[in-house]
């Protein structure tokens, strides 16, 4: 058996998220695994960093792939995107190591979340922003981002109903970026994220920027762990992996030994 | 009645082209004609600054629209934006002269072609980057393509078929940005476009930068008037009818007495 790490994008809007589960149709780990069934011989075993939910978008989903595979990664790359659905791909592919885990050793995670903030709907837009109409304070945004770095127990962010006894994460950078009326943009690297996390920052973000929340009350709300008092889940839609890192390696993009598509 | 101009949105994928024709069941101009009907009573009269193909999406159509509308443009922006589908929307309103002829009176148009260069598939450009894997030389596309500029008979990149007899136009600007092997983005600007004529320069540009055809062959491939000399037609979905531009008036999005969004 041969073992890949693979880097894939792929647009969320018609998958029921990563994830294999029972009663969903169509998932992104689930069209992966029917294209590497197809292009060998034996069973196959598919590992992501973790699951994006249903409609959300990836740029550098990271994937550990055990296939019988004898030729180079790049052919790999090419029988895999000759297979997949047009919604998803292989960005790159490169032999990795049977023990690499791509939840596990995973040490940080970058989202984006994309807001289109003209008064106007904007159909060219409409897949991958969220649309709010009214103008956003981004200054207010900004100071109420800075009130969430460093390592906190976001309880107050986690989806409601879920069990992840361990909510203590560490947010390294959240920058927002763009112009109140026009394209922002909210970029959040961290160490790894709870269910809904980075959809419950972008909501809670965008009551600041409506005035409907005090930029300087972050700490409270972390302090108060609880999720009835952020604000709500910010459509799917808008939100995207970037990109997974892991220890002692350069960004997935550059790394040697595979072949890889360019950013852009 | 009331004399509208508006600046139109819309992402091309499943409207057959801009305008209402016999067996073509959903077209931009249909819908807003339908959307105007639902708003206002009486006749509507919806009038485009050109046609745009089935697929080809537009940042910047601009429109006459002739509608018992008694309220402020914003109103109708908003009123119309509700009735359209969401994938087309108004961007700006603006009360014109009975005599606004979006047709005649354009004196020139930006277009933009957008060209994925990365080996392997992108999803999330899928919908309005053609794909090309085989890296592209871009300083040959730009040598091809200023050869292209000023005023010529551009019979060669018209449709076959077209019945159009006066095919003289003047291309003001011809820019190719962008890296090999990522995005790569044409940009024309011109007095007018005869039909398939920026998706035959984008066909014939891609030649250029594959290395099948000489950078310094446009005066002859001009000069032959032969459409069979020209490269294929590039993909519907790459292109972008970005701005209609109008004598003694600033760009749309800035006018006064209007409303609007915010380029972005």
């Amino acid at each position: 058996m041969g073992h890949y790490r693979l880097v894939l994008e792929y647009d969320g809007a018609a998958f029921e998220g990563w994830q294999i589960q029972a009663g969903a149709s169509r998932t992104v780990q689930g069209c992966l695994v029917e294209a590497a069934q197809k292009i060998s011989q034996g069973e196959v075993k598919v590992r992501g960093s973790g699951r994006t939910d249903s409609g959300v978008h990836a740029e550098g989903q990271v994937v550990a792939l055990e296939i019988d595979w004898s030729e180079e990664p790049l052919a790999l790359l090419r029988a895999l995107n000759g297979n997949l659905p047009r919604d998803v791909a292989v960005r790159s592919a490169s032999a990795t190591s049977p023990d690499f885990d791509p939840r596990r050793h995973a040490e940080g995670k970058q989202y984006r979340y994309a807001i289109w903030n003209g008064p106007a709907r904007a159909p060219l837009r409409e897949n991958r922003w969220t649309h709010i109409a009214q103008p956003l304070d981004l200054d207010a945004m900004g100071e109420a981002a800075r009130g969430l770095l460093g390592i906190h127990d976001f309880a107050c962010f986690q989806a409601s109903g879920s069990d992840v006894l361990q909510t203590v994460r560490e947010i390294f950078s959240l920058e927002i970026t763009g112009e109140s009326g026009a394209e922002i943009v909210v970029e959040v690297e961290g160490s790894g994220f709870l269910r809904h996390m980075v959809r419950n920052i972008a909501g809670t973000l965008i009551e600041v920027g409506r005035g409907k929340r005090e930029p300087a009350s972050m700490a409270d709300l972390i302090a108060s762990l609880d999720r009835g008092q952020a604000g709500p889940t910010a459509p799917a839609k808008g939100l995207t992996l970037v990109r997974v890192d892991y220890p002692a390696t350069s960004p997935q993009r550059s790394e040697s030994g595979g072949c890889e598509t360019p950013s852009g």
